[in-house]
């Protein structure tokens, strides 16, 4: 969702949203924006430590100016080589990637990359928590899929082809995850109930 | 490290080390190249899945040529608000910072934010294994020290006003760090003595 064209229409996505959004509650904040806030809310009550990791960034030129602060003149967008959230909860490490889609009737595969689901699975062959949060914004849905139940329709592609997972089958294979005022997107209460 | 003067000096330090390195086994690289150079060989040999953090960046202006990948144009260094390491080995949350210094009697205080610390502290109390890795570079000596044997010292700052550790209480109260070819900061044998 970093990358040029995602960058761009993530940001007329997000502005659309907000417009939409006047008077409907949970509706109209992205996906980053609803677990940002939830994290720091977990934060806030010493319910977890979870942070999203800073976007990486090729630094390629930087200004020093005299008495006051560098400036990044040119710089690049990198891929991101592990999920974008972990931390610890309950003396467990915790480690997911959340990405939302505007289809309809399906998760299109192309939203993760290969690196970030070996990573996926090291965190899984390491004991830690691993999974995806997965928002169908039309529905203004949001589902938990545990990495363990993700990694199958992952692999899967490569022997069928299939590029997407259905809508149905995140709805009964994955969790709904409840929203709440402070904790918007409250995985944590999915978390509980799955892995303790 | 990261900001305007720190990241000047850091590049000129860090060449003229790789001057001074030739011929000279484990000297002349930086501590983060160091570690990341291990966290890599940790990870090829799966024993650990610990990465570094990237430099967190408030992207001011992208600009969005035709054809071509996003350039940023303007953004500048944030202070990072945890620490620059984290991952998990052995089922376990792992979460440190790392500083050299070329001081030869101290280790200057200034080099930690205050909200890193705050940070180390909720690691330590959600159940994480949590230090600093503190290298002197004169005598290129790198010492693991335990948060809970750090957390006094940096609270006494606010009583007595020191605002450093002595380099003997950092040998006598922190580990010293094996040097190997390939985890060339073998920070995990001594992990495995104090936390396991």
């Amino acid at each position: 969702m970093r990358y040029p064209n995602g960058q761009k229409r993530k940001s007329i996505q997000k502005a659309s949203r907000q417009i939409r959004s006047i008077g409907f509650g949970n509706r109209g904040m992205t996906l980053e924006a609803d677990i940002n806030a939830t994290n720091a809310f977990y934060r806030d009550t010493d319910k977890a430590v979870i942070h999203k990791k800073p976007t990486p960034v090729q630094i390629v030129n930087v200004h020093y100016p005299k008495r006051s602060a560098a400036v990044i003149t040119e710089g690049y967008f990198k891929q991101p080589s592990t999920t974008d959230y972990n931390g610890l909860y309950r003396h467990k490490h915790i480690d997911f990637e959340a990405k939302e889609t505007k289809n309809k009737t399906r998760f299109p595969l192309a939203n993760i990359h290969g690196h970030q689901i070996d990573h996926m699975k090291s965190i899984v062959n390491h004991g830690g928590i691993c999974f995806l949060i997965i928002r169908f914004s039309i529905y203004n849905e949001t589902y938990l899929m545990p990495a363990d139940t993700f990694f199958p329709y992952w692999d899967k592609q490569f022997n069928d082809g299939r590029k997407s997972i259905p809508y149905e089958t995140i709805q009964h294979k994955g969790y709904s995850i409840p929203f709440h005022y402070q904790a918007r997107v409250d995985y944590l209460a999915i978390v509980d109930q799955l892995y303790f």
